[in-house]
């Protein structure tokens, strides 16, 4: 087929099938198998569907937050999942996720690698209305995991109530009501004991 | 926690993790690893967001057609995965179908369950341009797969590339560039033997 364009977007539809083998601290609900990185953005995606409402700024572009969820861990697929607690991985994932950057996203037609780098950066950043509320989904949803999994990635790990506090304290001027959720959730993850406090 | 709303979007959201736990007939790609339900939604939501420039249709409303391919699968948490080839499993899927949706939907709030249940009948219609283009990408996403994974769903059974061209012959219509290639890679698994004449 003589379709450039159509071969490069093929090419990287299937590189990012890779998405698939990245995992994640989490495990899915009722198993002990880790989640991956597609998993968990379509997980994500479901979310912005259901809870902008709770967005503090009003009228979100629910289409931006649904595709900065969905391309968010693309990285990962050469960078790998760091960790959020491991403040030594943390230190060069700014590194390592710009190279992965810069290969996978340029499998794409010139426009279209744009728009995904765009895209990637947005949510890094987390400066506009959309890309807060992604970044408010992407810290909610491995709690939510936690607390019925029994604390599953709390588990083994220095990991206190503290920190998860802290980690989701983003919630609080971002979407208050699901920051209330998620207080109330870590609290009770500390009474059943899920959370070391 | 006394916000109602709040509690049954989570409980909603808590159910459809689900989803991951579906597998489906295809593997991941370097893998003998079955693809599930979450991971191919994910899937289909970045080739939306990717090649809606190949639909007939010009215009096309790209969030519907991602809220479409994200909420596609949900109600096969409870009806289960049907293959497409299995002509006998296809006879009761509906009514497996309608049962699901019913139970699963309605953990929503009556409105956004309103929402999922005219998104999930607009998928299965396949009338609007957003649906049409949507089922096209559900049927081409197994196809890749299936070139990259040596035609792994098709051995040890009955599909044969006939079966597998009408299966995709939807495409023809909705996404002639994409049929064009979809019949390209057709061809050239009979060649390399991944699926028989």
């Amino acid at each position: 087929m003589k379709n450039e364009r159509l071969m490069k977007q093929m090419q990287f539809i299937i590189e990012v099938d890779k998405l698939k083998k990245v995992f994640r601290q989490n495990i899915v609900i009722g198993t002990i198998r880790n989640e991956n990185d597609a998993e968990h953005s379509w997980h994500l995606a479901i979310m912005a569907m259901l809870l902008s409402e709770y967005s503090s700024e009003k009228n979100l572009d629910v289409l931006k937050v649904i595709k900065l969820v969905i391309v968010h861990d693309l990285v990962e697929i050469d960078a790998g999942d760091t960790f959020c607690y491991d403040e030594k991985a943390q230190e060069d994932k700014a590194e390592r996720e710009q190279k992965a950057a810069d290969r996978i996203f340029n499998i794409l037609p010139d426009d279209q690698a744009e728009e995904i780098f765009t895209l990637w950066r947005e949510f890094e950043e987390r400066k506009t209305p959309e890309a807060k509320f992604a970044s408010c989904l992407d810290r909610l949803q491995p709690l939510l995991l936690n607390y019925h999994t029994e604390g599953y990635t709390w588990q083994n790990t220095d990991v206190t109530s503290e920190k998860v506090l802290n980690r989701n304290r983003f919630l609080e001027e971002n979407t208050p009501e699901l920051w209330e959720y998620a207080k109330e959730i870590i609290e009770d993850s500390v009474k059943r004991g899920f959370l070391r406090l």
